[in-house]
């Protein structure tokens, strides 16, 4: 790696995911002589809307600081392809100048496919894991990592103030379904090099001992359909490409045909069969008109819906919607995912709805290794650390519980509490060679929220009316009249969710009266004004 | 490094350890144009007699095979200090032709002091961590590892042929009480140059998970520290400065005098302080006839003797045959150990004497985090896999048993079952080039019989006479003769251990006849033939 001469200084600047788990957006920005010379981004995903922001689908991060200073920007990294890395990006490509960007091969994969969404393709690279990129005065390595999707990497970032290592989203999985386990020898290699901070996920800080192996829920899946009857249906994230191979895999192997259900397992199961991370043999998949074709111990169907969000396939299929496939007894519906802290209620109903109709239903809470988190324990967590050995430690990835319990960790393993800084969004810290860093200038960041049409964004004030409209609901009224503002009938009241039908026509005929009276004042007084 | 040129071979030579758990003795042999030409000898350690190896107080492995090639052993290596590894050098090390002996410092210690007692000095030499040691055609590397003992370390030993990875007794501790951890960078660094064999402790391979950090033991051993109101009694392994030093560091904190009691405890302890691993404020260590000067709750006992041995310094304690110091109720005695398979009875005796003279005794069966193994567990020895990612494994240290599990373990990693190589004693493996190894000639072995002097070896043949004894017992006769063989006394039975005092007199009657009778015939022959 080659480093311009100067005194550097670089200001590590999270505009997301550092206290909200997901909207992940690192700004690595390097100054020379006080001048900002270099930015190197991480990551650029969406965030989810809290139930109080109203009719909002998806939360961007605020990349107004970054304005003016697009043409610093050497490269955007994406760590894995998850939405919350990767989302925000066909969004902001244009505002950010159309940066060089570098990713995995699935990552790339998804990340063009949602760029086809809006219309444009752009030149993503896919990296190199054997190859040291010079970015302006970044030296960067991808290093090979497990998490819930395949062609996870962390990324070595090399600068003339000292090395970051920037662990997101990770587990240490010894038994990936890839074949491909982390690159120990790399991440240690940095850890023997010198690290001056440890960006690492913490949102496994709460959970002992290391982070079941994906292969081990493959065990389970295999396992649970040599046993079912009927129909095996199986639902999982959609994304976590891994365990819809293991699926599959189990399918093949008991002879049943495989049908893909719903509109993001259909897009991510095209996009992974089509850089061949999934394959069945010929005439293996259907789709569900077909099913009623088979006997239901022949099929195997795959479903996207696993929060048991409304309007998806798994909720149609327990609401009893869907007009190709029926739930039967002797079916099995195997939930393998936890459901995410919120969601708790749709999941139950799910289970409720499906058992109802005779299915047996298994889910995390009755059945073990049926879920593996994509995020590292307590023990994945020290071992990173330990391999790392950096002089500080930012918790990223997780909530501030999840922060402090990470700090807690790092302390257990000896290294003093002050080493390990814990940010909230906009926090920045400044590392300069040889010094303690020190925390930064606060950057002013808010939540650009986008509509369900995935194009409008929404203002803040916006939210704030519709919570308004939420809590109270709204009256209408229509007052017909002419330029003399004489009434030309009556005064009409529309209700909605303000009042019950009985109590409208009571407000509304006082109303009427009141309206009268004032048109009646009014045009009065207009006239004596004209005269 | 440098190898000589020419057509190498390697016989990897276990003379012990391979399926006893201890007596580890393992030979490196290298062949040039199929003649012997360097030796490596890592570790020589001591076995232990089962019930049926009557009046062996310890076993040694055989070095018969070694007789005639000492001028080729380059050097001897040794792992860590436990007796079953370092145990029988003092008894072999003139006889091995004195060759060169490196290891780890408190290793060092432990061998001097054994030496000391053969009454000889060797030049032990302290193994450089950082150093690749030219040894003929060895080229060797110490690689920092932890384990239930300071100074431990796993060996990388370059050969022509191809890398051995030496993994011998092992857990990965984040969190030694040493503060240094296993040195990944290196264990991944050999890996990544490529390794043909690795030779992994499987002595864990029953166990899930990760093996408990000694750290945690630490904890333990003050929360209950804190509680205890009388004297406070911890016993453990006597090897474990580790755990002796956390039981210290917690009597200093709550202000408790340290009694080291047992030769065992008091010779290690004595070792550990001369090389810096233990030290005490001063005035803190009191010899047992001070005990009673001080209040219970102000005195803490290390005790040697875990394992409820017969005559240990524990064992009296239990037996009220310690002059000084008596069990009391409020004592609270922590048995920081597991009773080794085989020795169950003798500590739950130990645990009932203790508990009937009203000490509270916790030991591992009640108690959680109350001892720590050293050897790793099934995750530990994946990790160790996956870092070093060899060709081959040899599972060594263990059990027939803990072979077959460890080989499972390595095929749940994807490797073909055919890549673990399970040895038995004498078996041999013949390492070539690019080629598969190949068993080689088996080595004739034999165990290697020490009686309780310490120096006495004792054939197979005397072995099976105790056997004799023990399950018949014995009588002798004793007949008083002249030289013309008349009996000149009644015939005298002496019976021990063969028939009780009431059948004795009976059979003693009835032979006295009998041999009079032979005699007076005996002496008529005789005299016929002189005639």
């Amino acid at each position: 790696m080659i480093f311009g001469k100067g005194n550097f200084s670089l200001r590590l600047i999270p505009l997301g995911g550092v206290v909200g788990v997901t909207k992940n957006m690192y700004v690595y920005e390097l100054s020379r002589q006080g001048k900002i010379s270099d930015i190197l981004i991480v990551d650029c995903g969406i965030g989810f809307p809290n139930q109080q922001e109203l009719g909002v689908n998806l939360v961007l991060p605020d990349i107004d600081y970054l304005k003016d200073k697009t043409h610093l920007i050497k490269a955007i990294l994406l760590t894995h392809g998850h939405e919350d890395h990767i989302g925000a990006l066909p969004y902001y490509y244009t505002r950010l100048g159309k940066p060089r960007v570098i990713t995995g091969k699935l990552t790339k994969a998804f990340l063009m496919d949602k760029f086809a969404d809006f219309n444009y393709q752009a030149p993503v690279e896919i990296a190199s894991l054997d190859k040291t990129y010079q970015l302006g005065n970044f030296a960067v390595e991808f290093i090979n990592m497990t998490h819930s999707i395949p062609d996870t990497t962390h990324i070595l970032i090399k600068t003339p103030v000292g090395n970051f290592y920037h662990g997101s989203d990770f587990k240490l999985d010894l038994t990936p379904v890839s074949g491909r386990w982390p690159d120990f020898y790399k991440i240690t290699k940095a850890g023997h090099e010198g690290v001056l901070c440890l960006l690492s996920d913490s949102l496994g800080a709460e959970r002992d001992g290391l982070t079941l192996s994906e292969s081990e829920v493959g065990k389970t899946l295999d396992k649970t359909m040599a046993k079912t009857k009927g129909k095996f249906i199986m639902t999982t994230f959609s994304s976590n490409i891994s365990r819809v191979k293991q699926c599959v895999d189990a399918a093949v192997k008991y002879n049943r045909k495989v049908v893909f259900m719903g509109r993001s397992t259909a897009r991510n199961v095209r996009i992974a069969k089509k850089i061949g991370y999934l394959s069945l043999p010929h005439g293996f998949e259907i789709n569900e008109k077909e099913v009623s074709k088979y006997p239901p111990s022949k099929v195997c169907l795959i479903v996207a819906g696993s929060q048991g969000q409304y309007g998806s396939a798994m909720a149609k299929l327990a609401s009893k919607q869907n007009h190709f496939v029926k739930i039967a007894p002797g079916d099995k519906v195997v939930i393998s995912s936890d459901p995410i802290p919120g969601n708790e209620v749709e999941v139950f109903n799910l289970i409720e709805e499906l058992s109802l109709q005779g299915a047996e239903v298994i889910y995390t809470n009755i059945q073990d290794q049926l879920h593996a988190s994509g995020h590292g324990n307590k023990e994945d967590l020290k071992f990173l650390a330990r391999f790392v050995n950096p002089q500080y430690f930012v918790p990223i990835g997780g909530t501030i519980r999840h922060q402090r319990q990470y700090q807690r960790i790092i302390t257990q393993l000896g290294y003093p509490k002050n080493k390990v800084l814990m940010l909230n969004e906009g926090d920045t810290i400044v590392f300069k060679k040889g010094q303690k860093p020190v925390m930064g200038k606060k950057i002013a960041t808010k939540n650009i929220y986008i509509d369900i049409t995935g194009t409008n964004s929404i203002e803040k004030g916006i939210i704030k009316e519709r919570k308004s409209l939420a809590a109270n609901g709204i009256v209408i009224l229509s007052v017909a009249i002419d330029k003399e503002m004489n009434l030309l009938a009556k005064p009409k009241m529309i209700n909605y969710g303000f009042i019950s039908k009985k109590e409208e026509n009571k407000i509304s005929r006082r109303l009427e009266t009141v309206i009268a009276t004032i048109f009646s004042k009014k045009s009065a007084k207009l006239a004596n004004l004209e005269i």
